[in-house]
């Protein structure tokens, strides 16, 4: 981004960055190729300038992961839209922030987005999620990010409703004095658009996959696993974002990267003296 | 493990779990042949039952990754002590805790250790660890755990202050009446046994790398980026794990996976109506 201010005024000032457009960096856990990372784009292109840098293939249940045994590559692709400059990456989800921010951007852009993911990322699946730990990894950057998940994991989803929430919640972010730290979770329900309720502020269900994997033998005769599971949901308190979802609202669960139990903490420092 | 238990009487009875010995699944991000884990058996194997179920290969940043793409494998090979099955897997830590509860125990263990990992797992770094993922799995599947952290990278780290710590920490957990979602993050210092003052609970220092990508080009002339970085405190306070492992204090954090932000929940209530 060019800097307009001259050197007496800090481009940095509220001032400014009224005047200039905010810059957004769009990445997602999907790859730069899915419909998702597209209507991402699409939804709130005209609320900054976007540069997309995304891994170069699917990277769902990524996690936190980031690459410290392989080298790392960056390609500038062709456009998803003519004015948004696109970047494939070869590593993780939060490889793509890491890149963007020190290699592409060479700042921190003044907003974060990810999605919109193909499928839940509500409750547990903040942990296993690479979108969102591209927002989280973001916010411990400092640049404020929310990760947008579609309740639908096909490839055909409908993406409507989800960009009228994105857009919204987008637009709200940039007008709201965010603290730098902040990640949103954002996940929309998988029903027509004129069904959505609106959107609530969530916290974490206590909901999660019970495991099972499949077990067979290949070609070979070698046996092998293959995670799957079903979902349980064992939290029934009505202001989590499963709750949300389940009463066709968009929820928003606040995230924080601070781990610490910080009631835990407290019992053991009296009790494990 | 064969339950000894009459008809009349719940296996799972604290009585019952007097007189057996606990389950402990061990594992870690370094690879099941890594001197760390051997070092972590050897602390802790008089104390429970203990089965081994580790990486075949490093899977140090791997985060909460989980394998959703490919098959898992799990090899049962030579064990790392006579009385300690050991099995190899192919997967991720976060996989090898899935896969061990499921495919390997039948059964929760009782607890759940991860490491000693070669290196420190101290402040952000809680968020980007295999050795840690596995821990926090343990405890979403209800089974209390603790990850163990050296701050000495080096293959041929001496482990004797580490192992020390190791077994007393896993002692008062058996001793303790745990929450079954108790993770504990434990670091310790890389210094001679005899200048550790003893453990602190603590609290996650805001402490992070500073990224950095060294570039470089590649024989055939492509670019690539390699991941590094400085580690820099941003946090002054006296109850952070960074400060304890600073002042030769072994640092426990306990950890939750529960990542709602409840401070930003109540304020986005209130302005975002």
């Amino acid at each position: 981004m060019t800097k307009k201010s001259s050197p007496k005024k800090k481009a940095s000032s509220a001032k400014a960055s009224v005047k200039e457009k905010p810059v957004i960096l769009i990445t997602n856990d999907d790859g730069v190729t899915a419909p998702g990372i597209k209507n991402l784009v699409e939804a709130v292109r005209d609320l900054g300038k976007i540069v997309v840098v995304a891994p170069d293939k699917p990277q769902s249940g990524m996690g936190h992961a980031i690459t410290i045994g392989q080298p790392l590559r960056l390609h500038k692709i062709d456009p998803l839209f003519d004015d948004v400059e696109t970047w494939s990456c070869t590593g993780t989800p939060v490889d793509c922030v890491k890149l963007a921010v020190d290699k592409v951007l060479h700042r921190k852009p003044d907003l974060c987005l990810s999605g919109i993911n193909h499928g839940a990322n509500h409750s547990i699946n903040v942990i296993y999620s690479g979108t969102m730990s591209a927002a989280v990894e973001a916010a411990i950057e400092s640049i404020p990010s929310a990760g947008f998940s579609l309740l639908d994991y096909s490839i055909d989803a409908d993406f409507t409703g989800a960009k009228k929430y994105v857009r919204l919640i987008t637009e709200k972010m940039l007008r709201t004095k965010l603290e730098k730290h902040t990640v949103l979770n954002v996940n929309i329900p998988a029903v027509a658009p004129e069904l959505l309720k609106g959107f609530k502020i969530c916290k974490q269900a206590y909901a999660k996959y019970v495991e099972d994997f499949i077990e067979r033998d290949d070609p070979h005769g070698r046996h092998y696993y293959w995670l799957t599971g079903e979902f349980v949901n064992f939290d029934k308190a009505k202001d989590t974002d499963v709750w949300a979802l389940n009463n066709n609202y968009v929820s928003i669960v606040p995230v924080q990267f601070d781990l610490t139990n910080y009631v835990l903490k407290a019992k053991l420092e009296k009790s494990w003296k």
